[in-house]
């Protein structure tokens, strides 16, 4: 038996604005930054989680995470990763924090990391990556894991159940091709909203030689520089690469409808983000009026209610989870069921600190054991700040090599938190 | 002209759970709290605003509004006072701070303290309180204060005019009416779940007593404990007087409709909260599902965005704004105005820590200036904690009198901030 002995944090910030990446119609400065925890065992070993913040306020993130040290401290381990589905509930539930969601935003981020802090300690006490870790649960291991409270009305656990028994066979030969051949990945890197056209042109043809069949340029800034840069990316990759759209939550309903008719004969993959990310009907308004190109989204989908809602309203046409911003890898779980039920392709938000890292192990666990299917998938990729992490993502041909080091993919370098962590006051 | 010199900032916390005062079916045991700011200028007067939460996490909070210092400390007063639409938009548009929600938890309601804090200030400086300085305000003046991102599918700037242009025939009218006729009040106090039979009797009987017309229970417990409390509720309050029934989001969809069914012979006067606050298409299966029952929600609605679509999906037929879970009295303003668009009644949340003093202000506002009517309109009044506040409520003959002293009745007496602060490492 061991114990927690603390949730250590740290308030990590990289200063990425002065290169403009991740620059969009949104966020035209964003400081990459991590509030970081570990939780850390008396018998010296520790998990590691964040929440991906973009600079101010990653300080309050850090709070967000301290408040949850009464939950976990001086608790003993094991049960506590035995029962994960209790104890996510022991962390969602608690009343008094609940009330400062609920089930949103900072705090429901904060039990986010401290669950993903978990289940990396986890998959290291058990030696294998995180996807391999839920990829070997039962059926009725991984149900238990979900919350079903507000998603009956369009998932009860029974359905889950046999989601899960379906995919059952097969599990080990998909699991052996996800080894050898990886998983699709695309990449967002030549399309950040600051970068000029010649850059734009050169990480477009970059990306086709390094073997991506999908690209995103970010739009929603002014139209006639969506029109030209789309113009420019079409021209360097070709009719056969795919061209996704993120409008990161620019527009109202009818702006959205009537901006991407203008951009719609570049033939886009997706519309990502077309408006605010709690406008269901918005996003249902959006995609009947754009049809048949779909609409994506997710990165700020606040919990599997949203989830649930999206997809039963036909809002969106591809899921984009992402590993920090609802409740950890138990509420993505829920989203991916969801996902299968209504047979939607799952295509995840990634980029960020660690977001490639963390959420891969979401996806490939899907593949094997959820959704059984490559159909229409890929994750997000985006080449930066990887050299922080200590199994950092290996991505060639396209594709995002299987990691097979324990864990969950989200422990930072010991000297990469001394570097960059600021003090509470700075 | 005059400068923010300091927010200064105060855990406050109230040892509520150990009365049971305020238990319901998802929080048994809150201790009523406030993240509590004060906004001080160079001129010696201050601002005051507040977050209610219940008790863990209040330290979050704090920290959260602590984050917007950079936002306001050493601005010049004036032109912030002057522009509160724009004061609005730099706060909840700043890039970075948003991603922690966007617009929704710990990081949104930090916003709402600190622009309530600077309507008080207003107020205080125009010598008036805070629903008179609204309802003096031109219908172009209201419009600006209204961020209409991710509304306009709803409701337009012109049609917001038009509304207000509506009701400024008779407002003077209707102000002397309210100064001198109070506005209707319902009350929570006998309700709570924590209380035995006999106190919930007495509590009914007081009620009436009192000159309320409307009584709200806390069900969601057990079944047959609800079906006991109604019972005893209904015979002592007789048939003429409404009871309200508050299930604090314990349902799943289905439930909800088949456990409301077992109480409808009760006469309920509406069932608030069945599931999931942020659960739109849920709510509006419920409100089929039990129709004509009216369904009552938006004390945990995290934003206009949610409103616009609880409006637009009939999810709802008394919407609850509260005082402080949105970004303060503009959003509030327009949520106002959206309920206004779609001819839905406004039924304030309130109670808590200084609920009832803060959102009165709007209720009165919304009579003067936008709705026009009192028509089925009432603001929740929990009796405890006013003694706390400078400018207490004053609830006479199941009415609230209008408050006439400045300000937005957010400022506590510094001897109860003394009395009642924790340090943040305690």
């Amino acid at each position: 038996m061991s114990r927690i002995t603390a949730l250590d944090t740290a308030d990590v910030r990289f200063p990425t604005s002065l290169q403009l990446d991740g620059s969009d119609a949104m966020n035209p400065d964003p400081d990459y930054s991590a509030a970081y925890v570990r939780v850390v065992t008396d018998a010296g070993d520790s998990g590691h989680g964040f929440v991906f913040t973009i600079g101010r306020g990653n300080d309050v993130q850090v709070a967000a995470i301290e408040a949850l040290a009464g939950h976990l401290v001086g608790k003993d381990v094991e049960p506590l990763l035995a029962d994960m589905g209790g104890t996510w509930r022991d962390l969602v539930h608690d009343s008094q924090l609940r009330w400062l969601g609920p089930e949103k935003g900072v705090m429901h981020m904060a039990i986010g990391a401290v669950v993903n802090a978990l289940w990396d300690l986890r998959a290291k006490r058990e030696g294998r990556p995180l996807w391999q870790v839920l990829a070997a649960m039962t059926p009725e291991q991984l149900v238990g894991l979900v919350d079903f409270r507000y998603l009956t009305d369009a998932l009860t656990p029974e359905e889950a159940l046999q989601i899960l028994r379906g995919a059952e066979p097969g599990r080990a030969e998909r699991e052996e091709r996800l080894l050898r051949d990886g998983y699709p990945a695309y990449t967002t890197t030549p399309g950040w909203l600051g970068y000029d056209d010649e850059k734009l042109a050169r990480l477009c043809r970059e990306a086709v030689e390094e073997g991506f069949d999908q690209i995103k340029l970010k739009v929603g800034g002014e139209l006639a520089d969506d029109v030209r840069r789309l113009r420019i990316a079409r021209e360097v990759v070709g009719p056969d690469i795919r061209i996704a759209v993120d409008a990161n939550q620019r527009w109202d309903v009818a702006d959205a409808i009537a901006w991407i008719k203008e951009l719609a004969s570049f033939d886009l993959a997706w519309v990502e983000e077309p408006t605010s990310p709690d406008d269901v009907l918005g996003h249902a308004a959006i995609a009947r009026g754009i049809a048949p190109i779909p609409v994506a989204t997710g990165e700020h989908m606040a919990n599997r209610v949203l989830a649930k809602q999206f997809l039963a309203a036909d809002a969106l046409q591809v899921l984009q989870i992402d590993a920090t911003r609802v409740a950890g890898v138990n509420e993505n779980v829920a989203m991916l069921l969801l996902a299968a039920k209504f047979g939607v392709r799952v295509c995840p938000h990634a980029g960020g600190v660690g977001l490639c890292e963390a959420v891969q192990h979401l996806a490939m666990f899907d593949y094997v054991a959820v959704s059984g299917t490559l159909e229409g998938r890929m994750i997000e990729f985006v080449d930066h700040l990887h050299e922080h992490f200590v199994t950092p993502v290996r991505v060639a041909g396209g594709r995002y090599r299987t990691p097979t080091e324990p864990g969950a993919g989200t422990e930072m370098h010991a000297a990469s938190l001394a570097a960059h962590t600021v003090t509470r006051d700075a």
